[in-house]
This record gives structure tokens, sequence and C-alpha cells, in this order.
């Protein structure tokens, strides 16, 4: 028999043989990993130099000897275990000893190998004859590690929080009557407010333990709860409590603060306008001085300029109202006065008008509300005076000169607000990934032939794209906002215009970027997806919102984008700015002439996953659509071209620059963190997320580096299959990878994650 | 002054010098347009030549030449009426006469020019004073002449039908509880079938015209109405009745389908099981012939091989129940068998039980439901034997003896539904689409000073990228239907497999496509976007499932894929099919190398407008798909590999493949048709629609294109920038491209496309 014509020592490489030229697993640094293996391993130089003959990529081994080697498998009548940690080598020694040892003989070059290549079920599936109804083990890497990095120094308060989400109050239910759903939501924000969640990010004065971050944690976890509840408690403790906090002084923070931070006080924050959500600035609503009764008198002009999808409007009793404030005659711009809108009783206050927004795509638990004053009177103490104040004269005046300047410092202090969002958002897709993955590895669909049972929905290779990327970017995106909150936190009044061009750019790649996953988790489990019961649908409806508010995804890529022009100029003397705009535009063109072929061309692995490489593309990216932007704005300026003309012209560009940037910032972010995780084998698999994440987005944007010559077309195509190839890598570890989202047993309720 | 120094021949050119300079508007064969019309107007040498010596790429106008322009218009102060038909031509004769002609004299030249530029108010609304409050009127295109060139044929029959939706009992209203919701949708398809609707696609003899494309027509329009109605509606005639129509015979069609067009009998479509859903042929519910009863056994062996999501299961008398037929202890495949699951009274029948699958993320309003039998007994007769029949004796027989090939004709009976899906998601996607535009054309937001007031957000380039382009798709994918369907009622059963394949990838396609289209509605539209009211949100949460069932997506896209590649084989002599291969390989490289660089780099206008080659380009990607795919298959299958690994290991390649497939299908049935439109205008505005959606997709997969040495990275550039200025072009037509749809006015029921 042919089988007998092989070493033991040839006969255990074969199936590895058979595997990677049963698909075109060999690049150059590939079959580096696999000579190396074989030079290490104790055999004759006759066994050597007949492997190596068969690694040759030039003079691949012919047809018929890879159809001996499927006969010397199949005749040999072991099958593969799929649940074995190295399953391709255990089966390798298995056939290397013809099934006579009863042992378990493991060896160590082959598993060199089995790690290095990335060889996954779906490179072997149909090739062998499996033995399992087990899903293959996947306690590589450990969750709780996992969990651990992406918890970091808030894991006492983010692991006692979980702990209460088990309160039978939390307790997720399908809610369809939105009275119904919004009292209950308002049970739950009460009793998060009884534990002091509300207040955590408030001074200790006012009930809280002055943890920004750690809060915003807390937040994101509410997700596996119920958006609604979310939304709400944002709402109240985030932006009601957020505007006296940061627009407020000692006498409102004293005044209301800790109520508010125990739901004594229910509040909403009514900035946006039916005809103004935007454009913020060009609100109609006014709040007028009266000289006379020392107070500020707020008034709905118009029939269309009422407050618009106001959170919290059917059950608060006051509202920091957004207003234009007219002071002696004078317009001073928008500012924020506290109002009260019900009386203790429940009741509208006289000149308030609120009517129920209706029932909406999703958070119908959130009683969002219309709100209309009519000469409504307040004292005006409840000017939130931080930023602008009357003194006791009638008198306006601020630190801050600037209108402009002055309404975007306002606006500035609610930063936190959209990394809050964006945190939500990532915690949505968290539990929408959890659950499609849960799912894959259950579902089974198809099969070769009778003998074998189908194969599970997660070895599709198309199946692994579409779940596995996603995780890897929630892990980098998770890692960032963590990084910005931290930042916003601490920031100064001079930092905090550079973490909003970041803030704006990553609230809209990040919610973005959710609402896509969660509607792809919903395709990938089919019709269990659309089923409210397995949860993805509510997610993906309340979600869909966050693209939305707290800024429209499309106006904050441009305002991000805005914020990198101003940086790029105030980078340079601005007098000769269009000699710099020269000087820059050469200097990249010189960088792209350096790159010589062998880096447009490289498709070596080492060079492809190499955090060096996917920063310099990014920045690449970056600074060309900076320079083109600032060389066409100052082109159209010359020609005296009006500046919303301009804006006109550019807006894709400038579209297409906030992404960019959103993306080479997360980025950043991600390399520099994952150089800090002191456990090897952790940052391993992290940086393996981020050169996913990485590669990902080059592929994403392959036509703009193809166009300017950035990369070639083989570069291009290397780069696609390496996609391809990490989310199979990663296969085996999607579920230490999702359940190292921490997500607690009591909030996995679907269906079918139980499976 | 300044502005003396030209003549008023002069004068009336620079407003368009000015705005085509202010942008970079001008291309080789756009300047061309702009001489023609100098060339064609009664000017002096002088004028003429001056006017020219402002049209050179290569030495453009000064700055300070531009700024003074700006400065004549400025202090002319006359205003740009934007709702004038020609309002660039308009203001530039007022201008030239300094305002001292009270009449409205126009140009032709500069009309010419204005049209054939495609000068928007996106290029000039800030660069002049503007006198508006008017959306600029949109009649230049009839929508009615477009809603009958999308009608067709079946114009009467729909305009009937839209009619018959004003009925009240068809008033959209919100629907929260499914119970309630389900009622009502049964009332309407009551009122359906009265009216003769459900039966429209049967045979005079059972109450119906025979008319499969007409019946499809009425389908999406029921969209307009709401998706659950829609749904059931095809659960009803479409899936029960039409699996008795096309895999029954006369004895089933006299017995049971008149009462079911009526909606005298309702009935159920049960094929998808609990485990098997894609991979119907593995359904495990069982058909067993009991000879000494001469009855057939319906049975579910298991706790999960229920069938599953079944429409209609809560309210329906009669199932089509699919299930592994075995007479004589021999299983010959998968038949369908009518079983009665209900009495009279309502009752279940002995042996069938019946769960309601609860809360779905929409169609809230049909009954799905789980079923599970019992060794339920039906009559033999009951056996629908049109491709296979057990007779007295209790023998099976069939025409098709390959079971494979028998499956496969019974389930191509069933494209026709996937016509109608695709339809159905069409028509959402052109009431979401409707709505956004009107929406659009109301909203203003920003604007560059206090003067003017602030921009609809119709006229930002990216919301016409946004909302544009898949305007452009939906007119191309209701021509693609409206030919599928009639090739479908027209085929023959060897022609069915082709259409098979078509109708795979177009479903797939199409589905995609509405879904992210209705999603782009929903956040073109803002916080108005996610209330109920407007309706885009349940048009989101209906059409969501259309990419999952009637076929998986990602299934049907790999299924088409490989009825191309059976085409590609079957195109050649099989036995030397690996020369055949080599030859294609030559063809496809000549190919490639015939293309000067003239084609790689041609970015004329001409050239990326022609049809040509925007069919060249589809067919090309399609054919190098086929080709490296197909040489895969032959590599792998050399070495032995088992076909379900060969699937895996190209998977991804296939699915790139059946989409590309299906994007050339609809360019060229959609080219075809333009060709036949007799009227001259409209065929000019269809073929611009098809130009933005061959340009579109061109784009989509530049990358790929690049990759390939197929475009030059400036063509590429080109093409990009060409779909912009395309969306900006079609501006001023969307209303009447939107109105096109002909969408009756009582079923366009959102608030926002009101105002």
């Amino acid at each position: 028999m042919e089988t007998e014509k092989y070493s033991a020592n040839i006969v255990k490489y074969i199936p590895f043989l058979y595997v990677v030229w049963a698909d075109d697993l060999l690049s150059a640094s590939e079959i580096a990993v696999f000579k190396k293996a074989v030079r290490e391993d104790s055999l004759s130089k006759e066994e050597r130099k007949l492997i190596s003959s068969w690694l040759k990529t030039e003079t691949p081994p012919l047809d018929k000897e890879i159809t001996s080697w499927k006969h010397l498998i199949d005749q040999s009548g072991i099958k593969l275990v799929e649940s074995d940690n190295y399953p391709l080598t255990s089966f390798s020694m298995k056939l290397s000893f013809r099934g006579n040892n009863e042992e378990e003989i493991s060896n160590e070059n082959l598993k060199f190998i089995e790690i290095n290549l990335g060889i996954q079920p779906n490179h072997y599936r149909h090739l062998f004859d499996i033995q399992t109804r087990q899903s293959p083990k996947a306690d590589f890497y450990d969750p709780e590690k996992i969990d651990g990095i992406l918890k970091g120094e808030h894991a006492p308060h983010i692991d006692t929080f979980r702990k209460f989400l088990s309160d039978p109050l939390f307790q997720w239910e399908i809610s369809r009557d939105k009275d119904t759903f919004r009292l209950r939501v308002l049970e739950q924000v009460k009793l998060l407010a009884s534990a002091g969640y509300g207040a955590m990010a408030y001074e200790k004065a006012y009930g809280g333990i002055g943890n920004m971050p750690a809060y915003a944690g807390i937040f994101e976890n509410l997700m596996f709860i119920d958006g609604s509840l979310t939304i709400k408690f944002g709402v109240q403790f985030g932006l009601f409590g957020g505007s006296i906090q940061n627009l407020g002084t000692r006498k409102h923070h004293d005044q209301w603060l800790k109520a508010t931070g125990e739901a004594g006080i229910l509040g909403c924050f009514a900035m946006t306008e039916t005809r103004h959500g935007s454009n913020v600035r060009g609100i109609k609503t006014t709040a007028t001085y009266v000289k006379e009764t020392d107070s500020i008198v707020i008034d709905t002009p118009g029939k269309n300029d009422n407050k618009e999808y106001i959170g919290n409007a059917l059950h608060a009793t006051m509202a920091t109202v957004f207003a234009q404030l007219i002071v002696n005659g004078t317009n001073e711009g928008v500012h924020a006065i506290v109002v009260r809108i019900r009386d203790e009783k429940g009741n509208l206050t006289p000149g308030v008008h609120i009517e129920d927004n209706g029932y909406k795509l999703g958070l119908n638990g959130v009683d969002n509300g219309k709100i209309w004053f009519k000469n409504v009177s307040v004292p005006r103490e409840n000017l939130l005076n931080r930023f602008g104040n009357i003194d006791e004269e009638g008198n306006y005046s601020s630190d801050i000169s600037n209108p402009n300047k002055r309404f975007f410092t306002m606006l500035g202090t609610l930063v936190g607000g959209r990394i809050c969002v964006a945190k939500g958002a990532v915690g949505g897709t968290k539990l929408a990934l959890a659950t499609a993955v849960k799912y894959a590895l259950s579902r089974r669909q198809f099969n070769s032939g009778e003998k074998v049972q189908e194969d599970l929905i997660m070895d599709y290779p198309s199946h692994q794209l579409r779940l596995v990327t996603p995780i890897a970017q929630t892990h980098v995106y998770h890692i960032t906002l963590e990084h910005m909150i931290r930042s916003y936190s601490s920031s100064t009044e001079a930092s905090r215009r550079k973490i909003e061009t970041q803030v704006a750019a990553l609230k809209a790649l990040i919610t973005d970027f959710s609402n896509k996953t969660i509607q792809e988790c919903r395709e990938a489990c089919g019709g269990k997806g659309y089923l409210l019961e397995n949860r993805i649908g509510d997610l993906k409806n309340d979600v869909d919102i966050f693209t939305t508010f707290e800024g429209d995804n499309t106006v904050l890529l441009q305002l991000a984008a805005k914020g990198v022009l101003t940086d790029f100029k105030s980078e340079f003397n601005s007098d000769s700015y269009g000699d710099i705009l020269k000087l820059v535009g050469t200097q990249l063109s010189d960088r792209l002439a350096t790159f010589n072929p062998l880096f447009t061309n490289n498709t070596d692995k080492e060079h492809l996953f190499n955090p060096d490489f996917h920063l310099e593309a990014f920045h690449y990216r970056v600074r060309r659509l900076t320079f083109t932007a600032a060389s066409r704005i100052r082109r159209y300026v010359k020609k005296g071209i009006p500046p919303q003309q301009v804006s006109l012209n550019i807006q894709t560009h400038l579209i297409a620059l906030g992404k960019a940037y959103g993306v080479m910032l997360s980025y950043e972010i991600f390399a520099d963190f994952v150089k800090q995780i002191a456990d090897e084998k952790m940052q391993f698999i992290f940086r393996k997320l981020g050169t996913l994440y990485a590669l990902h987005h080059i592929r994403e944007n392959a036509a703009w580096y193809l166009e300017h010559g950035y990369i070639s077309g083989n570069k291009s195509k290397a780069i696609r299959q390496r996609v391809e190839r990490l989310c199979t890598e990663l296969r085996p570890h999607v579920v230490s990878l999702v359940d190292g989202f921490g997500i607690p047993e009591h909030c996995m309720t679907a269906p079918i994650s139980k499976q």
C-alpha cells in the first residue's frame, strides 16, 4: 500500500501539507514558518529534503501527489477531533503512529505550524472525517482577562454595577405600549438613582464620587439592560444634571444638583427646536430679561419654534431651556435658563404647553415631547451663569467677549454627552455581537454528504468576515472611548477644543459603525434575529437614532474636518500660508516618491501586520486630504467666494476627511494602548485585533490608496486576503472575545444566545 | 465704475463665468459646451475673443478678475430668483440690461449652457443675492409620463388598484398590538380578495385574469399601504395559492384554487423548519404513505423539527406542508402535501400543534407561527402531484427521474415569489425616498449670514448623493423586475433555470439595496425620520427581513454564482475545459492589453456617459470573476478536494461574482429598455438615471478595477466626481422623479411629506 512508502516522520507532516495545498494558504513568510518547524524537528536529512521539496510555490506538488496524500488519509480511518486544542496536530500524530499508540502524542513543531499559519476548521472541515458534536473549546484566551483589560481602572465600579443589574426590576421584557414602558423605565431610573449611580459624575457634596469615566462605564453597561433606560438615565443625570453642573455656578449646584442625582427633581434638556436641530445657534426661543421684575421671560415666538424631541418631557418638573438671551435690547446669544415646567402635583406651570412626540422607531420607553413657552417668567438667578451673567443692576457680562467663542464654549462642556452616546452605541454592539456569535456556534446549515453533520455557520468565511471584523473594531473603539473620556475629564479649557474635534469624528464614526454592525448581526441570525425576544431588533431600533442625536453624524464629520484644518493652519506661520501649502504638497509628493516599489508592492505578512505601516497609511491619508482641502479653500477664498459656498463646494471632501481622521485617531490610541499591556499573551491577541482593524480600514479605502499610487494592485489584493485570513485565524477565539465584553449572564436573555 | 467697462453682451456671460470658475465645473467636453454657445451667439469678434480668453483651463482667469466679477454682480443689486425655470440665465440677462428692461428676456445660448453644464443651486446659492421662498419649480419632466413608463402595459390595472386603495380600511395608522393589527390586516386581505385582486395571477376559471405581471405590480403597490398587508397577501395568494397552482394538478385547482383566491380558504406555506431554513432539502418533517389506509401521514420527528415563521399560521385552515415523502420505505425527497390544520370553527385538527412566533422587528400584522404535526393523516390525493405522484396501487412515479432535479424543479416554480419580494422591497424604497425628498425640500438648516434664509438640505451635495443615487437605482431596479416578471411568466421549463439564476442574484442585490436605502432615508430625515408617524421606521423594519426570507441573500448570491459558472462551462466543449480556461484567460488579458491608455485614462464626459463603456466594464468584471472562480475550482478538483470544501475556499469569491452578475444584468435590461422609449425627452432623463446607476456601481468597485489596471487613478477620480455631479444635475428633477413613482396622495400620509 502506498501509505507504507513514507516514514512516520513524513506521514505526520502529510495532513499539514494536504491542508495548505488544498487551499492557497502559503505566502513567502508562511513557508518560512513551515520550514522553521521542519528544521527544528528531529528528522533525517532525506526526510527534511523530501518535505522541503513539497514547499516550493514555484514548483508545487503535483496534483497526483496531493491526491495520493488524500488516499493515505482516507484509508487510515482516523478521525479528526475538532474539539482538540490542536486538532490538526493530534490528527497528524495519530496518523503517523497509525493508531498504534493509545496515548495522545503531541509535537511542538506541528503545533507551531498550526498556530502560526492560523489553520482553522474552514480550511479542513471537508478534507477529513470529522469526529465531534461539540463546538471547539475556546479557552485559549481567558475572557475574564480580556474583560479586565477593557474595564481598566473602573473594574470595581463596573463589577458592582453589573451585579446590581441582576435586580428583577431590570429583567428584560418586550414592551409595546409606550405609556407602560415609560413608567417602568422611570422606576428603573429611580432605582439607579437611589443606589447613587445617577450622581457618580458629580462631586461628593452632591452625592457623587466625581468620577466621570466610571459614570460613562456604567452608562455603557446599561445598554445590556435596555436602550430606553440608558437614554432616559443619560437625559436626567448627564444632560439635565450636566447642564447644571457645567453651565451653572455654585448656587445652582447647591440648589439642584443633589436632588437631581437622587431623581428627586426630574429634568429635561430643552435645546433642539423643530426647525433647529443641527444649527442650534439659530434657535428662536427667546429669554428676555425684564428689569422691572428682575426676571427672565421665556417665549416661543412661532408655532414651529417649539422645543422638540425633548427626553423626559412628560415626566420632568424642570427644564434647562436654551434660548436667545436678550438683555437691554441686545441679543447676547444662546444661553441656558432653568425653568420649572410642572408643579409638585405634576400640572404644567402657566404658559407651558407640552405634547407627546408619540411612537418612535425605538426608545419608546423614553418620553420625548414638544414644549412651547408663552411668556414664562423665571427669576434672574435661574440663568446658568458660568459663562455669561446678568448682574443685580441688570447688566450682562461675560468673561468670554467673543459671542461666537462663548457659544462654543458652552456647547463644549457637553462633549461628555457625545462620548457617552458613542459608548452606549458600543455597548449595544457588544450585546448584538455576543448574541450573533453564540447563535453562529450552534446553528448548522448545509453539509457535504449524509455522513457528516451540517457545518456551523460560524465556519463559513462570509460569516467570519461579517462578525469577526466588527468584533475587532468594537475592541478598538472601546479602548478609544475609554481614552477619550479620561482625556475629557482631565481636560483644561485650552485642551478642550482639540477634544471636541476628536469626539465629533469619533461619535460619528462609532455610531455609524454600531448601526451597521447591529444590522449585520440581525441578518447573520436570519429569521431568529428578527424575533424581538432575541434582542437584536430593539438594539437596532434604539441605537438607530444615535447617528442623529447629540449632533447629526454628517454635520459632526464636517465639524471634525474643520477642526483638523484649523490645527493644520495653526501648525504654521499663517503669514506665508500659501508658501506653506506648496511646501506641504511637495513633502507629500516626496513621501510618496521615497516609497520605493518595495513599499508599494510589499505584500509580506510582517510588513502588512506592522503597526508602523498602518499608522503611516492612516497619517498619509489624513495629511493629504487635509492638504488638498486647505488648498481648495485657499483657491476659493482668493477668488472671493463666500465661506458658505466654499463649504458646499468641498462638503463631500470634508466628510471624507472627518472619517479618515476618526479612523486614524482610534488606531493611534489603540496601538499605544496595546504597547502597555503587560501580559504578553494578551498583548498578542489585542495586537491582532488592531491589525484586523487597520487592514480592514485600509481595504475600505483601497480605491483611494490605489488612485494615489500609495499601494499597488497586488498589495491591495494581499490586504483583502489578509483581512479574510485574520477573521479565520480569530475564529477559535470568538467566544473568548465576546465573553470578554463582560456582559453578565442575567443580561444575555436572548434564547438564541443560550443554545 | 468697473461694471461699465464691459459691453452688455459680455456682462450677460459674467455670472456664468463666475459660477464655473467659483467651482471647478469645467472639463474639456464642458468647455466645448460653453464655446459652442459663444460661437452661436451674435457677438462681435472682440467679445467672442474676450470670453474665450476666460475659458482656458491652462491659463484660468486671474483671481482679481474673478473678484472683479463678484463686485460687478454685488453692486448691481439684482437678485437671483431661484424659482425661475432658468435662474442663472434670467439673472444674467437682467444684469446685462442693468435692470432697465421690464420684460423678462431670455437667451437660448445661455440656457444651453445652464442645462448642459447642469448648473444647480448648490453651485451658486451663496454667490448671489437670492430671492425666493419657494422651492424651485420641478415640472420640466412630467411625473405622470414617468409613472406611465414605469407602469408599462399594466397601467389600467395599476391605476384602478391605486384608486381602490383609497378605501378607508386601508388608511395607515400606527399599530402596536399584534393581535389587533393582525385582525385588521386580515380584513384588508379579505377586502382585496373580494375585489378579485388575490386571484389575478390565476386562470379565469378560478376567478383570475391569468396575469402574473399585473399581480406583481399590485403587490408592489400594496407596500404603499403597509408591509404586513403586502406579506400576508403574498402568503395567502402567492405562496399558498401558488403552491396549489404550480405544484398541484387539475383536481387540486378545481378543489381549492377559487376559494383560495376569494380568501374563503386561508392557507399557509409550511416549508421552513427551525433547523432548516436555507438548506430546505434537509428538512426533517416526514410524509409517509400508508397503503392500508391509502393515506399520507405527516409527522414532525423531533422537538426542533417544527415548521417555523409560517405566515398565516394563526388564521389558516389549510397548509401546504413540505416533507420528505416516504413511499414503500423509500425516501423520494421533498414533496408538498395539502393538510387541513383547523376545522371550520377554527379549532386545531387532531395532531396539529401551533404556537405564535410572537413579536418581531416588523411585520407584526402577519401572524407567523410554529407548527408541529403528530401523525396527521391526509388522503393520498392531497399530495401536490405535478412533479411526483403516488398511484392507486401505492407506487411512486415521477417524470423527473433525478431526485435532485425534481427538487429544484419544484422550488423553481416558486421563483415568482422571489421576484415579488424584490418588487415589494422596491415599493417600500419608493415610499421612503419620496418621503425623504419631500422633507428635504422643506427642511432648511444653516446659512451664510443673517440676510439669506437657511439652505434647503436638498441643496447640500452630501444630501444629493445619499438620495439621488438611490432614486436612480430604484428606477433601474423597477424596470429590471418588470422585465423579469414578464420573462418568468412566459418562461418554458427549459428557460427557467436561467431565470432562477438571474432572480437569485437580483433578489439579493435589490433587497439589500432597499434596506440600505430606507435606512439612509431615515437618517436623511433626522429626528423626524425616527417618528413612526412618518412611515420610514415601519418600512425599515418591515423590509428588513426581505434580505432573509424567500432565500437568504448570502446563500442566493452563491446560488447565482454557481448558475453563472454552470453556464460558463456549458459555453464550451467540456472535454477540453482546461484548454478552454487557458484560452479565456488569454482573451481576458488581451482585452485588457488592447485597451490603450486612451481607454484606461479616458475621463471625457462622452466616454464616461457612454453605455458601451458601462456594459464593457460590467461584462469584464463578471467574465473575469467567473474565469478566476472556474480556474480555482478546477485546480482544487484536480487535487481531489471535496466539493463542499471547495465551496468554502471560494465562498467570498462567489458572493462577489453573484453581486457583479446582478449589477450587470440590471444595467443590461435597463439600457435596452431606454432604447425603446419613444419620447426623446423622457429617454434623455432615463438614460441619465442609467448613467448614474452605472458610474455609481463602477465607483463602488473602483478598487477592483484599479487592481486589474482596467481604469487609471485619474479615471477613478473622474468617475467619483461625475457621480457627485450627476446627483447635482438631477437635483431640479427630484420631485418629478419621486412623483413619477405614482404613489397615490392617499398613501403619502407622513406629515413630513406634506410640508
